[in-house]
């Protein structure tokens, strides 16, 4: 497959891997790349020594081209860029925040960046500040979601319109048949998160990868709207934070019900009561946990023969 | 274009024309019918007796195959679905309710019935009572949606998983590119709301249509998540639907801010501070207040094209 983005990644398949929290380690980002997509060390639940780390045992474990992910609200964002230019990184993929503060420094170390945004005007914004290319990400995605709840089908197309740089779409993509309405839609390539976290080289716990294969297209909720939009798979804590915002709960009593290590406890430690299990609308679609190999050939396969029923359907 | 759907309703092109409420009249049904989709006159909207008068303009309009839309939860559905068999339609798309009580009588007159739902488990039981078809719809689109606000690249491949029924794909569909990643994900075809909503046939007020023709990507919003989610353009009336929600105002109350006609208002009269003014996230695609003769060769173009990029990206 050639699109923008092999090109500018110098891989086979337009097919990134989310840098996830608690997700996304060396074992999981060399997979990735070892079959020819482009994997991401997640460093958001990283401390900068540990992502060191990552990023030294990735390229033991694999000599095509990975990245890293970084959230740009850590406090710590200043000394996690370092590692990456340290250890010769030479893709980023940034969210949460703007890339602005850090692309100057990035690209003088010829790092490509890479920004996930989940509107028009955000794309632009990281357009012209210099990034690469962009991850357009729809509401059906896991984790933390933009404000104004853009789905990746209506968002795509639009960026695509609006934007010059490359356009990779993310969010509610699970199989193959999602990554080809994804380039029918004009988008360059597709991140996938949730298939990846329910992957055996996922670092998540065995029980969340259990119910993410255990769900169906009712089985994630959209919470906290007011203190930063995040999508996870339902459980009792998921219906405690639902209805405290139907009460009207205030920003404050809803960062006490949100506490903190959320994401590690649900996410690592596999508490399905008290943890936050972020995870995609697409869920629905993992019915087994596969090795990234596996999932390769399933992806490549399915897209493969949602192509040939297109090609039969419009002659 | 040849797909389940266009062999069950005998038309050239699987796109459906959605029965928007004050939108969806004769003219704009016979317009998309005769251009080879299908046309849905909107009874949501409409008496009985207005609604037969629609009926007979529209076989006057047209030779080729149209329908009715009818949302169960009216009062009078009763009256309707006797207006529609006492006026020999052969199609109604159900929405809005479960067609179990009507379906039989309606299929004793050969009438087709395909009912609109937003998860897996309404698109099982509108198989089980013997629906010919379903439109899978995300939370994307216009009007009123399903409460698990799954979004339209998520649910499609997820129903057609699980119904051997034919799965139309609606929400947030609005040019050729959203129809072809509509078939990638494996729809039968597209229902088409908002495009056709802001086209010349349109019974929308002008102001309606160029408040869709003028939205960006964050145009919409979805609202009135506790008395039925509907998803409309951002104005005054929107706002203040958004602010007492963040306030956990009860049903009552939000009742009594909804009031109504509140539709009627916004889409026919046109009032862009006090109506409620449906549409979905695709309305930010669309440029143009163009004629259904001209969206189709535009819709047809943009499919081709798409499906061109995909057959050189695949190769």
């Amino acid at each position: 497959m050639k699109t923008e983005i092999t090109k500018l990644f110098k891989i086979q398949y337009p097919i990134i891997q989310a840098g996830m929290v608690w997700v996304a380690g060396w074992k999981l980002a060399s997979a990735v790349s070892n079959e020819g997509g482009l994997g991401l060390i997640g460093s958001g639940s990283m401390k900068p020594d540990l992502l060191r780390e990552h990023i030294k045992d990735c390229f033991k474990a694999t000599d095509k081209p990975f990245g890293v992910n970084i959230p740009l609200l850590r406090s710590d964002a200043d000394e996690l860029v370092n590692v990456i230019i340290d250890e010769e990184i030479k893709t980023v993929f940034t969210s949460a925040g703007h890339p602005g503060k850090y692309i100057d420094k990035l690209k003088k170390n010829n790092v490509k960046v890479v920004h996930v945004i989940p509107s028009v005007k955000f794309g632009l914004k990281a357009q012209e500040v210099g990034c690469d290319a962009v991850v357009g990400e729809g509401v059906e995605a896991g984790g933390h979601n933009g404000i104004n709840e853009t789905t990746t089908l209506a968002l795509i197309p639009q960026l695509v319109d609006a934007l010059k740089i490359p356009v990779l779409a993310a969010g509610g993509i699970a199989d193959g048949r999602g990554i080809l309405a994804a380039l029918s839609l004009g988008a360059e390539g597709v991140q996938i998160g949730t298939r990846f976290a329910a992957s055996i080289e996922s670092s998540a716990h065995p029980n969340y990868k259990q119910k993410v294969v255990q769900a169906n297209d009712e089985a994630t909720v959209l919470a906290f709207k007011k203190i930063g939009l995040v999508r996870m798979l339902k459980n009792d804590f998921a219906s405690r934070a639902v209805k405290a915002e139907d009460e009207g709960w205030d920003e404050e009593k809803l960062k006490e019900l949100l506490g903190r290590k959320r994401e590690r406890l649900g996410i690592f430690e596999g508490d399905e009561i008290e943890g936050e299990m972020e995870a995609g609308q697409g869920a629905g679609l993992v019915k087994e946990i596969l090795s990234v190999k596996e999932i390769f050939k399933k992806l490549l396969n399915e897209i493969s023969e949602a192509q040939k029923r297109n090609n039969k359907i419009i002659s």
